[in-house]
Parts: structure tokens; sequence; C-alpha cells
């Protein structure tokens, strides 16, 4: 018996990604698609790559058009989903691709967004410890942030296995649809092609309590992130290139060791053969996650780098693989896991 | 009176960089134009973008052709500048944009490079303390590397000021002209468009010791280097992130101050106002470096940022730069300093 | 019960989207993979997208490995592929993805490639009037040009209705993989990004004579081709601008219902609504052809533009397909038609 | 003595390109610089690339501010350059990078814009017939557009010569800048990259009638244009490809002696070697058209491909050449001609 599923910001490219996703799902029929400004448009026109859909005109984001479905995906801006997910009900799984819910700290909260919390929800990045288990029968499910879900995939596992020091220092390559798909002037492709920029540097990006978060629950003690992002000319896929001092005394066969702990029989995540390292388009499209780590013994250093399609692992594959996990489908149900290369 | 001044290498990305610069400064005549396997091919086959050179013939890369020039510029792959450079004589100037004459200690050579070392040279980043007063008058000029532009530059204030732990963490992002225009598949458009990818890491690029050994030379200690370089979709320019510990009691005011000492009377590195972040395409066909730093207080970390263009800063025009500076003309005459934009 | 299936040239771009999409195809199960001087390689290195057979060697072209297949596809250079089907025997389903059995007339074969002809195959553009039926049961494929699939999707209805003079021109747009994986200077990422080229002009690229023939079959009158093909900075893609002069006294209305006559019952060329105009970026994975045409009444000429994939609709998707109707499958099986957007 | 400059427009793409050009040239000073919306805002936030004028704040764009230049630059949009013309007085030379005075036919003005036309000025395309005589003087200057400045260097001299029938089919892929700064969502980075489509087809873009206007008057007969222009994922530059019949008997070399008459004076339209086709990156910056022409026999057309920076020959750099004509300096003064490549 299929879902009746609902997208929330249909017309941003996380609800885009969804809306790709839910088209191959086999359990799945679409059901309302809403949109804020662009209610009333056909979908043809703001999403032309999604054709089953074109003719489907936007609704407006309300609890009427939401209701009557078992699940509901929010691609909302931040502080718009704790209303929507309230009046939907308890029985309806609501998944949320914002950041309303992705914090437990009210205090990182109310510094990093500047208003009050909304609460937590069962966090959908399921590779962490413990995680699959939360989400199992939930009907909430904050989604992670693109960043945290490369960094703390990059990561957890050297924390988990005691053998790093605990500062991170991360810098982050992202394609410009992470930015969103406001017209702002400098995400222009006149502005982006052919150039490389930082932003938010110096610890006040939003993503870094939330990285902070999941590497402090995993290493069990408080771990200092230093995080910088990059914006890359293409559109798609997240590069992060994450440092962290080794324990004195820890072999590169130790780290190797626990990477393979961690990811053997993990479905989307893949720790690459030694010296073969990521490159985004490998997970173009794909809800997969390369990872290859490397001990530099010089520096005292373990160096992680991890790609993911920030579109997909980083919002759209994380939030339907966690859905799938939630209603006790097979969780691979509908995601692709090769990329769309070259 | 016109330096009469020749480009072995004239084929490849740097000579090419390296003759644009030229046909704009006023003070020199093009003389011979050498290539290897592409000796007797018409430049306007090969390097398309410099008009007036078109119908130049590429010559074989001989002493017999380089002979008689007051400048010669070396675009070799590195290993033959040795050789080329004691047949020139004395009182040419040779500025070579390879690596041969980078390094000072012969062990780093050799561990990187795998060949006996051929020597050092005055090292052409004028910006560093005390290689402007090398420079004057030099017969020989070793061109830095484009990532250790980058990186001496965004790092040395911090080092020369005694605020920074001796451990650096990198990462930087660099278009693929650095990689060269020899045909590699894995450089194929096709490949690298809509890609990031990171290479070389755990420290062993070659570029690693040329840090090391400039940032050790300014701190007085050694300075440890993790370098992490990735490839990103543009043809030109280098944004490097670099990060390191603060020492205690650092503030941000010094931080910004030991920058303001360093560059504010340099002609082409500029330190951007405060909360604006460096961007490669500003600095697109320019010989300037964008430079911005913060003290990130939670993380206890200075975080700099700088982009070059990889081609120009980071090789053709530091070496057009430091030949002005060796030959006592004017240290910017024919330099560009705004980028090509947007 | 799955159809066995074999991959020669498994290492190139067509090669590894056919592997892409069979990946994704629930009749197939995917035998022997070969390639040329790649064999003996892990297919994670040549193909890093295709997890699932990262761990695949390649074996080399030979009859003994290809034998015992129901389907083989051919991505081979041309000239290899006659050899190959002979040795396979006539009962095995040989699609070749090369260009060996595209052409009807041996004199257009041997002027455009210059070696004697291999002879002609059931030509797998299922859309083209006739060719749907002579493809079921066949066990020959060949596989159409990209250029061609583009083209003639544009122009087909125009000339089926009778609506146009025989002389077309076209100025198509094709991203970087069209030129293959072969690593050549030209097609270099330094060289292709921030850059549009001509190449092939005044009708000596290959594909002329194909769209030719394809045209003139419908129109019932010899069609002369004026073909430019340029190179744009992406990695798939084709965008063909097609123009041709309206017979005398035809309508826009006469334009618009000849292609809602062609396209309204096809699953893979969709029709835009009037003044939406294509773009590729939405047919980016999919075997997705978008079509858009309107009659300029002032220059009295048609203009029909297509946005295909060139890897998936223009070669891989168009092979699949076609092998799913000469085998009697679903024509749709296993194919996407969403676009991987933005 | 220094000529005293002002740009109204200073902070859009083609104020931009004006000013990175002006200060390479060693006649001028750079006066007052405005802007609309962005009046009071520093340069450096707006035109990061142009460090000398960091510092500048634009002023806001009004006669007062305007007053006491020798020069003034109009970067406007459209129906904005009559009133700050008229208020500038006759003395003045004014440079209009806008389309308000390209225009000779007011009917063709006001069906393509919709306004009533402003008048006609001479027109800033030196190298077709007469116009150069007509710049010289002048106080008053049209710069063409960036589509009719690639068009008509590649067909003029066809027209001149009498070798082409009137009726010209033109495709034209322009890279982003050419849609302007203004943010909206279908030119984000996001969007373009990865992409190529096709806009105002049909006979709709407005400067299909200025290139109507300037073939006519070199044919002397009406010239009918089919004009499709496409926007493809770079910063910068236009490929036009032009196709018309050749009228009958007309040889290969024919045409090719046309286009060395045309050309061969030329400073900066350069007729490529046969066989070598035109790339945008080899005029990237520069004031350089490249231009290739061949006979296709079989077809009877003749095809001209053409290449130009938008930016540059298409505006700022035109209107540049066209100010040093105006006021009898040499025409190549501060002008780069060779491309910033790769």
């Amino acid at each position: 018996m299929a879902l009746r599923v609902a997208v929330a910001g249909a017309s941003g490219y996380a609800g885009g990604e969804v809306l790709r996703l839910l088209l191959g799902h086999p359990q799945v029929e679409i059901g309302a698609l809403t949109g804020g400004s662009n209610a009333g448009t056909r979908l043809g026109e703001l999403q032309p790559h999604l054709l089953p859909l074109a003719d489907r005109v936007l609704q407006p984001t309300t609890p009427e058009v939401l209701a009557g479905h078992d699940v509901v995906f929010l691609g909302l801006p931040h502080g718009q989903s704790a209303a929507v997910a309230q009046a939907l009900g308890e029985d309806v799984l609501v998944v949320d691709c914002g950041a309303d819910f992705r914090l437990k700290d009210p205090a990182d909260w109310e510094k990093f967004y500047g208003s009050p919390h909304a609460g937590t929800w069962p966090y959908g990045l399921p590779e962490l410890p413990g995680h699959r288990a939360a989400l199992m029968g939930s009907k909430r499910i904050a989604v992670p942030g693109c960043y945290p879900t490369a960094v703390s995939l990059a990561l957890y596992p050297a924390y988990a296995a005691g053998l790093a020091e605990p500062e991170a220092v991360i810098v982050a390559a992202s394609g410009t649809s992470g930015a969103g798909k406001a017209a702002k002037a400098h995400l222009l492709g006149s502005e982006v092609m052919g150039s490389v920029s930082a932003y938010g540097v110096g610890g006040v990006h939003r993503h870094t309590p939330e990285m902070s978060q999941n590497l402090s629950a995993v290493a069990g003690e408080p771990v200092s992130i230093s995080f910088t992002p990059t914006l890359v000319p293409m559109s798609r896929g997240i590069l992060a290139t994450c440092s962290v001092k080794a324990r004195p005394g820890v072999s590169a066969a130790e780290v190797r060791a626990a990477y393979h702990k961690a990811y053997d029989d993990e479905p989307f995540v893949h720790l690459l053969p030694e010296l073969q390292w990521p490159q985004t388009k490998s997970v173009a499209g794909a809800n997969t996650a390369l990872v290859q780590v490397v001990l530099d013994e010089q520096a005292g250093r373990i160096v992680v780098v991890s790609a993911i399609d920030n579109l997909v692992k980083g919002t759209a594959g994380g939030a339907v693989q966690s859905m799938n996990i939630a209603l006790g489908l097979p969780e691979e149900l509908g995601l692709p896991v090769n990329g769309v290369a070259p």
C-alpha cells in the first residue's frame, strides 16, 4: 500500500530533491506540494527537471493542504517548522529538512539563530552510534545540516575509537546549491564561476554547534570545532577536509581499523581503498558518502576527507533514508548509490 | 633601453603567463621562445591568446638559442634548470619558475623529489622578511611554488609577531592550471567540472617542505605543516585556508595589527577590511594577493585566508616582480593589480 | 529471469553510462566488463561513481570473455565492432554505441570515416517513423550519434508534416564528455572551463550525413545540412538549435500541431509549454529529450531547440531503450526521466 | 594632460569593466563614480577586483556629481541616458553603454523596447564601413550591443563583398555577465553551471534589429535576421555562429579574400589562419575579436564564427576604443589585445 507523502517547500532545492527521490521510491505516492510566494505556479516552471510533476500546481503551505498524508517533508526557512508540525498531529511522520530541531542545547540555538529554541527531534544521521535505533518508529525527524553530515561521517570513527584529541580543524568546499535558490547577487553564475571564496569564517557558521554536538557525543568529551566553509564553482557536492591531532602512540593500522569497523556494514558510506581520495562528482545525485583517512606521522595528525552530495546524503537522501528507517521499510529503498559522472 | 628576454618552455602555462605579462612590460623586448616536443610549432597554435606572438615559431631549448639575452625565464620540468642555467653564464639573469632551487635543505629535496639537490637560489617572494634585499642585484631567482606563495603570505605575519604555535593546518583549493598542460585523463574538463577532489593528502605534497622552510625561518623555530591540496573546477586561482593555534593571551587587535604591519606598505598584498573575505576571481590575471584574518576565540585559533592567481602572483607575476627587483627597476612595472572579474 | 549483459569498453564514458543505467535495470545481471589498455584494472579506479562494481576487474575484449551473455553492449572505437559482433553469433543481442553500423550509404561512410563500410543495423532512435517496429526482435542495434539524436528529434516532425524546406541550419552546443575520455590537451579542464569554441565547421563533422539520412527519409527528399558543433564548459548535455525555412503559408498552429502529434504519446520526448525553452540541466542523467519550437514569421523560419543528455538519450539511454524494445520488455524499464538538477 | 572621466553605473558589470580598462589607460584620471541603489557604498564591496578604487564611495547619479568631467561613461538601464546626457552639455563626451541611441528607425525601437525613441548617436563599432570617420570628434557615442558586435564583425565582410544572400541565421552563445548583475533566480550559479539554455528565440531578442540595421547598411538591401541567443556556463564571452547562403558562383578564395581585406589592417579584429577556430577564452579580458570563415560547398553556405569578450570588445573595450577615436587619441591606447588564458 502506497504511502501518501506531501512536500512543503516544493519549489526550493531541498524540496525539489526530495521529490526527485520520491519519484523513484516504490512505496510512495506524491500528494500535496506547497510553496510560499510560489503558490499557484506550475511546478514545471519551477522544477523543469521533474517532468512527471510538471503540471502540478503549488498550493499554499497550510494545515488543510498538508492534512491527510502519512508523511510530510518540510523544506521551509528555519523558524517555520514547529507550527506546521504541531498542526499535523502526532501520527503523521514529519521530516524536517530545516534546522529547527537539530540542536539539543537551547543556548547553542539561541546564540547561532537568535530566536527561541523549538525543541529537539531524533536526528537523521543513522550512521552515528545510537541514531538508527532512535529513528525507528519515530514520528519526528530532524534532517542534519549538509556540512555536519559530511564532517560527522568523516570524524566520528576517530573519536569513537579514542584516537583523536578533541580539537578538530575543518575546511569544507560546497557547491552553490547549499546556499539555496533565493536570488542573491553574490550567488549569480557570473560571480561564482571561476572563483572560490571563504565565508562564515572564525566560528560563526550555524553548522558549527551541530558538528560539535555530534562529535562530542561520540567522544564523550567536548570537541572544539574550527570550521571554515568555502564556496566552489559547482552546483552540488561537499568535500570536507578534517584534521585532528592523533593521540600519542596511535598507529596507521588503528586508524584504518576504526574506519573499517564503522563503515564496512553501512550501505551508504564507503571507505575508499588506500591512496584513492574522494571526489564529489562520484556521488552526484547519490546518497553515498565517500571517506578516506590517513595518518600524517610527520605532523602527528589524522586527516580525513569525505565527499557527499549536499542535496542527497546531505539533505533529501538522508531524509528519505531516515523515513525508511522510521517506517520500518528497507533502509535503502528508492535511494541511488551510483553518482552521475562524469 | 629594452631588456632582451627569452622564455624557455613557452608552450606551457607558466611560460605562457610569463609572456602575457612581458607583452605588457614597457622595458622588455621578447627574444627567443623555446619548447620541448613543441619546437617547430607556431605559438599561435599553442597559445592562441597571445596574438602579437602568434607567428613566432618555437625553437629547441638549447644554449645557442638562449644565448644573447639579458634575462631568461625557465618554465621547465624540474631537474632541467641547472644545466640550462650553467650554460647561460653568470651575467645573465635566470629566473626559474620550476622547483629546482627553492629548497635549502638537500634532505628535503631528496625526500620529496627523489633526485640530487641542485642548490639554492634567492627566493622570489619579496614580501617575506629579508627576501627583497636578497633579490636586489641577484642573477639567479627561484620562483616560489604557487601553494607556498599563498600560504606563506597568509601565515608569515602571525609567526613574525610571535602570535601562533608552530603547527599549521592548511587546506588549499587550486584551479586546474596548477597541474600543468600535459594531457592527463583525470584533468579532463569532463572530470573536473562539477567536482572537487583532494590529492597529495597526509604530508606528501612537494610544496610542504617549502612552506615549512618559509615559516620556520620567520618563526625562528621549526613549524610543522599539515597540508591538504584540493582541486576545484576553475582554471586559475588558489584559496588557502590556514589555521594555527593562537599563543595564550593573544588578542584580536594584536592579530590585526600584525597583518597591518606586514602589508600596509606592500604593493601587491592587500589586507581586506574586516568581515570581507577573499575570493579568487578578484585577483584573476593580477599579481595581487588578498588576505583576511580572524581570531576564533572559541576555538583558540587564528584563521587566515589568502587568495592569489596561481599563474600570476603564484608563478609568472612573482617571477616578473622579482626580475624587476633584481634589475633595479620599479617593482610594480608591467604588473596588473586589478583582477579580471566577473 | 535476469538477462546476462556484458559491456565491452567499460572504462569509457559510453560504457560507464551504460553500466550506471544497467545497475538500475530490474531485469539485468551485469556480466563481463572489458577494456582495451585498461584490462586488468579495478573498475573502482576508472569509474569511481559505480560503487557496486568497484571491485570488478576489467578483462580483455575477446570473444571468449564476451561469450555466454544475452546482450552485449559495445563502447568501442569505430572500426572494431564488426569483428566482435561476428564472433558473438546471431542469437546474442549486440548493441553498438559506436558509429560503424549507423549509415546506409557506403559512400557516406567512406567519405567521412575513410574506411570500408561495415554494414547497416536497425537504428536505435525509436521515435523516428518506422524505427520502433524495426527494432522489435532485432539482434543488432546501431545506437545513433548524440548530435543526430538531438537534431533528428528536433526536426523530424517539421519534415514529417511537410512544413519545412529541405535545408537545415544547425548549431549545437555539447558538453565535453561527447569528446570521450582519451586525454587530449585541448580537452583539459583548464582549457574548456570559461570557454566556448567551434570545431568541425563547414560540413566536415562525421555526424552530418547521419542527420541528413534521418531527415531525408522523413522528408521524402534529400535534406541538406549545415551543421556547426560547439564545445561548452559542462560535462554533459547537448542543446541543438535548428533553423529551417518554413514552406509558404505555414502557420504557427500547424507547426505546433505537428510537434504535438509527434510527441504527445512518446515517453521520453517532451514538448514544452509555449514560451518555455529547454535547458540541458533539466535532462542531466535522464533519458529525456526536451523540445520547443517557434515560427519566426519575420524571418520566415521554424526554429526548434532540443536538449538531451548526450550520454543518456544521446548514447546509453537510447541504447537501453532500444534493448528494451528489441527484447519485448517495457520500453521505459530502468530509464530515469527526471534530470538531476540543479 | 589627463582626461577627467566619470562613470555612471559603476557598480554594474559594464561600469566595472569600463573602470578596469580606464585604470590601465595612460591619459585618464578617474573622477566621479555613481550608482543607483548602491550610492553610499564603498566600491571595494561591489567591485572587489578594482583594488585602487576600493575606498571610493559611490555617489548618486545626478548632474551635479557628473559635472566637470571631460568624458562620462553611462552604464545605466535603458531609458535613462537621454536625460543624463542632456544635462551634461554638448562639450562633454558622453559614451552610452546602453541601448538608447543605437537604433536609427524609431519603429524598431518602439517595437522592441516599448517606449519612445530617444534618438541616434554615432555608433561605436569603428570597424564597420564609415563608422570610424563618424566617431572622430563626436561628443556622443552609442556603444553597440554585445551580440551585434560579434555578429556584425562576423558577417559584414561577406555582405560588403556581395557574397551572401540577405538572410542570416545566427546562433550565439553568451556568458552570463551579458545578463547583468541584478539578482535573478534563473541566473544563479546553481542554475547555470552544467547547463546550456536558449532564450529570446524566434526574433524577439532586442539585439535583432540592431544586427539587421548594421548588415543591411553594408549590404545595401534589407538583411533578414534569424537570431537565437543561448546562455552557457561561463562568466564572459560570446561565440557567434553565423550562416548565410552563398550567392551563386562564390568561391572559397573570394570569401577568404573578403575577410582579409576587411581585417588585415584592423588592430582588434584577427582573422585566424585556416582551420583554426575561435574560442572565447583566447579573448577573455581583451578588446580582440577572433574571426574564422569557411565556405561549405555541400550546403552552399558561408559559415562564420566570431569570438569576443562581451564585456570588453562587446561593451567597455569598444567604448574606450571609440572614446580614443572621438578624442583623437591613438585608437589602441589602454586596450589589452591578449586574452587571460587558460
